[in-house]
């Protein structure tokens, strides 16, 4: 069942009819068939959405762009790219790596993702500290709005007059419109690249020296974090060899001019090991390299052999909070008698909390959705974010109360019927729905009801 | 007269009163007062606009942010600043400079212009070919809006679920209501900056090196040029010393970490001698580095010694279009027999022609207002906007059919009606109006009168 769910598998809803138009006016046909018959929307990429945004669960039309997946336009003088939402994120950097570009928003999902899905979830990914999440790298949009009408957002221009729309429509999760065309922003591939391990007896203790190394002055192109379950499950698993006694596995990469590269990997290296790491790696090659991020992108996989069912969170706290929220999740963890292991993009605060528990067992998915919720509440309570780079989709659209006001929500509502006012495009995700009448949010609360999943 | 115009001076208007409050309470309450009455507000932060946003053509209540000056929270751990609107820009880079960081947005007018207003028109500068322009650097703001009720958008953390409205709100020019508080992102000065100027024999020349410059990999703080007008003014006026037969000067910065800066300086400076420059002068310190900038920076007051009259018009073609445009405002200065001179970031292709004439000559105005015109035009053509940094205010709102189709002039309108649903905040600036019924764009063409001055 394909089209029945995305990578959250916890929402399933198939839908009425899955259309997979080749071209604009194809898509803009089936947005006006879809608003004269009222019939709900639901964009779709590749369907490796972690928080349910490309689900049908009231049925109705799920538009697939997987055919419109071109690049239509290489404009290398100016450093951008024009592209069908379809396109596989990794396939762009491929048509550009040998002339020396690259495509920098790379979520761990890239080799499958779709450009199209990455804008519609605003995506993120591990060297998103140093070149900024898929909104700092989209110049343009194309998109077909929920009233059928066909407009052109931003361009390959900076700063054009009139409302940045692009910003608004970037994370947007498809409740715009549909999205037909992404003009992209290409980087030049970095001279040089340096990637440094270190291992820490604790998960604080190398909270502390990422703050460190930021405070040092060098912007890492990544700063990953694993906790002691996660180097655990790795070790039984993939044999990175990390030491026995590592809390947690620091894991930097700088890149830019050579010149620069090499002295701050040296910085970074000395940092760590003044901040009392267990052992400091620093890969000479591409082999050694490859070796260091091995452990980091198993991870998740690893993770499968400590438990029967996880649940992948994602989160936000200011990158100082670090520290902080390591010792409540331990807390948390603790009081529900449930395993949370962390891999995370430490440089950004940005969380990936696995919750660890037995589906199987009624009981403990309730102290599972618990431990959620607090969580998430912890990482509001630091000053942070119910959400990093997963969008809120059907997931954690009821949790917007949590960090936001009712005229903030109030007015995000507003901006949603402008670009469909008659509620077609992907109903149900990213804002909250008033429980009592169905209908997106309209500053009653409480939206969360009570022991509700979030 | 101080509130009767900004530094755009064709367009004047006295408000009917000016308030100048001291705290978000007060600001609410006045935006109360006018929704209730119906009365236009008009935000003005330092009134060093280029393009009459902060005039009140049609009376009402101007809102001075001057009185809301302080710094409220510097947080180095998280890289930020929350201010109120009134501060002036470069207070704030002196506020946390000893301790190693700057606020990177440096438009010209970072002396006396607020960060309030920056915000507004979402200023540009120098820099911003490195670093971005001020939308850039803002992580979050606090909003009156033209309901009365107080948002928050955006805030500290990064992707925040639900539509991201900074974005938006940056550059809106007080449309969507008055900024009484703003988060900005402080950046880590750069341990070394190297300054190169190179002269040339042509603009066209100069715009090559640029481009090759920027295909050579790196990414300089700032490209800046002078073309040849502008050089004999100079030469004339303050004695930057450029070389008879200098047809531009191209000013190159680096910044960064030391090793880098002094590697790419090199190479910079080789790239111009391979292209034929006149000169090249690479600055050793920080003196000779502020003798190499004086000359950029006094351009605009030099250019007062060639013409009576000046209008300081701002757009933006791709970058790689920069020698079509020069040889095309050439032709455009012929054919209406004035002289058209160009300082200008070039790194950004963000052209600011300087458009003598005289205004005792009726004519030459005339004249001066068809260039200007056309000037406009040739920028679209060539895939660029009518506007780069400074806004479209009452200057350019009627150019924006020039470069938008009406389904995306029509959606910034509803998103404009979204935050002012009774059209008090800033009445007749960003968007073009109706000339039949006042009303802002409605999807009638032509809204642009014919011999409009645009």
């Amino acid at each position: 069942m394909t089209y029945e769910c995305d990578m959250h598998t916890f929402y399933k809803g198939l839908p009425d009819v899955v259309v997979l138009p080749s071209t604009t006016e194809q898509a803009q046909a089936v947005v006006r068939l879809c608003r004269r018959e009222r019939v709900p929307i639901v964009p779709r990429g590749s369907g490796t959405g972690l928080i349910g945004g490309a689900t049908a669960p009231q049925g109705g039309v799920m538009v697939g762009v997987n055919r419109m997946n071109r690049i239509l336009e290489v404009d290398l003088p100016n450093r951008t790219a024009t592209v069908q939402p379809g396109l596989i994120n990794l396939w762009l950097t491929h048509a550009v790596r040998d002339r020396g570009y690259f495509f920098a928003p790379d979520p761990s999902s890239q080799m499958v993702s779709s450009i199209g899905g990455n804008v519609s979830t605003n995506a993120g990914g591990p060297h998103c500290l140093k070149y900024g999440i898929t909104s700092n790298h989209v110049l343009g949009l194309e998109l077909v709005t929920g009233t059928g009408e066909l407009v052109q957002l931003g361009g390959k221009t900076l700063d054009r007059p009139g409302y940045d729309l692009v910003g608004a429509a970037v994370g947007a999760e498809g409740t715009f419109g549909l999205v037909t065309g992404v003009v992209v922003r290409l980087l030049h591939t970095p001279e040089a690249v340096k990637t440094v391990l270190a291992t820490f007896r604790t998960v604080i203790e190398a909270s502390e020296t990422v703050s460190a190394i930021i405070a040092d002055g060098m912007t890492p192109a990544a700063l990953e974090m694993l906790d002691e379950a996660i180097i655990r499950a790795i070790n039984a698993g993939v044999g990175a060899g990390y030491p026995e006694g590592a809390g947690a596995v620091l894991l930097i990469e700088l890149d830019g001019p050579r010149a620069e590269v090499e002295a701050q990997g040296e910085r970074a290296a000395a940092i760590c090991r003044a901040r009392g790491a267990l052992t400091v790696s620093v890969a000479r090659d591409e082999v050694e390299r490859a070796l260091l991020w091995k452990g980091r992108k198993e991870a998740a996989g690893a993770v499968g052999r400590l438990t029967a069912s996880y649940l992948l969170q994602d989160a936000v706290v200011p990158r100082s909070k670090l520290p902080d929220i390591m010792r409540e999740l331990v807390a948390i963890g603790e009081r529900h008698g449930l395993l949370i292991c962390n891999v995370f993009h430490a440089g950004d605060g940005n969380l990936h909390p696995l919750i660890c528990y037995d589906e199987r067992s009624p009981e403990e998915l309730e102290r599972a959705k618990h431990a959620n919720e607090e969580l998430l509440a912890a990482c509001i309570a630091l000053g942070g974010s119910v959400t990093g780079e997963h969008g809120a989709g059907m997931d954690k659209a009821r949790n917007l109360p949590l960090q936001y006001a009712d005229a903030d929500l109030n007015f995000m509502f507003r901006l949603r019927r402008v670009f469909d006012p008659d509620g077609v495009m992907n109903p149900g995700k990213l804002l909250p729905t008033h429980p009592a009448c169905g209908e997106t949010f309209r500053a009653a609360r409480p939206v969360l009801p009570e022991g509700a999943w979030v």
